[in-house]
């Protein structure tokens, strides 16, 4: 579609930044919204628009918010003596859907990687070790992912606790090392949560 | 992700009016954009936005166009004398990336079948009719998908061009029965286009 219209190779290419998307696929979205769904278009730009702006992240948890403090952690629902930490709103997301967990959740956004210049200022470790200080957290559900950086992350996260006095868990085994939290089944991902053993 | 963020389920769910995207591919892509690339998810509403109010269709070939005649056919580079007729602005797209065709379009935006409303009028035939009657037309290329609908509509194309005294031409074996045009790899559509065959 070299020609005939630059606003639909636009859109074409704007899909591309969708992750799994090529060139093929791009097309076949495009002209699909076009011939069959332009209120389905109009809807996804509009919420595309509302996302971007409007999304940002909680200050108690860091995870995605478009309220200064998000709907789990403003709740009274959760047990606010179990705090879960997770690398990203994916992983917690992934929790939610698969086990029962009712405590509260700390979004890292990242895991420890020098390299890449992520530290514990940039991971939000000064408000964590804030957060087990202020006495209410019981147990620090350790949950980052079971790669090099993620367990240097956990190792991290287990000295916090430690220092705060605070008991910390791991989840069991059952998650694939190298594996990531986001891929992994439900069922594999909820007996790993539920059999977390102590970290040593 | 029932609970955190109303504008971010929305934009999951909005995300499934792509083909071929469920929830979790939804997922991924939501929080792919408000991690990584909150650019190019502007740009994509942008895109969209554009796409969906100012795209309609070329009044002399009906493929998508925000002209009202179309770059492929305002232009003077392609031969007048060869017209082309496929189902859908994809199949178009497929010949054009494919072959090395250098003639005109016409777009059914559709096949025959009354079943679901689709006659010789939705699918644009007296525009077509007039088109072959004013004399430049030497060649009309029928290009439908080889489906019962796509032959049916073949061999209503095949009269249409009879009856002004135009040659009608088909695409080649080559095409598999039942296929897709738009999902052929581009040498077998080449070749299939090459040795197109005149319609008895
Ligand atoms: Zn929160
Ligand atoms: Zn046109």
């Amino acid at each position: 579609m070299s020609t005939a219209s630059k606003v639909l190779a636009e859109l074409i290419d704007a899909l591309r930044c969708l992750p799994g998307v090529g060139a093929k696929s791009a097309q076949r979205m495009a002209f699909h919204l076009l011939e069959r769904d332009r209120d389905g278009g109009r809807r996804l730009a509009a919420a595309l628009t509302a996302a971007m702006e409007r999304i940002g992240h909680c200050r108690q948890c860091r995870t995605f918010s478009e309220e200064p403090v998000c709907a789990l952690c403003a709740g009274a629902a959760r047990d606010r003596h179990v705090l879960c930490v997770v690398e990203s709103p994916s992983d917690l997301a992934a929790i939610e859907q698969a086990t029962g967990y009712r405590g509260l959740y700390f979004v890292l956004l990242g895991r420890l990687s020098p390299l890449d210049g992520l530290g514990p200022d940039e991971l939000g470790m000064d408000l964590l070790r804030r957060r087990l200080a202020e006495g209410e957290v019981q147990e620090l559900i350790v949950a980052t992912n079971p790669t090099v950086e993620g367990e240097a992350t956990a190792h991290y996260l287990a000295q916090l606790a430690r220092d705060a006095g605070v008991r910390a868990t791991r989840l069991a085994h059952g998650v694939p090392l190298g594996g990531e939290l986001e891929f992994i089944d439900r069922s594999t991902l909820a007996h790993a949560f539920g059999g977390r053993q102590a970290l040593d």
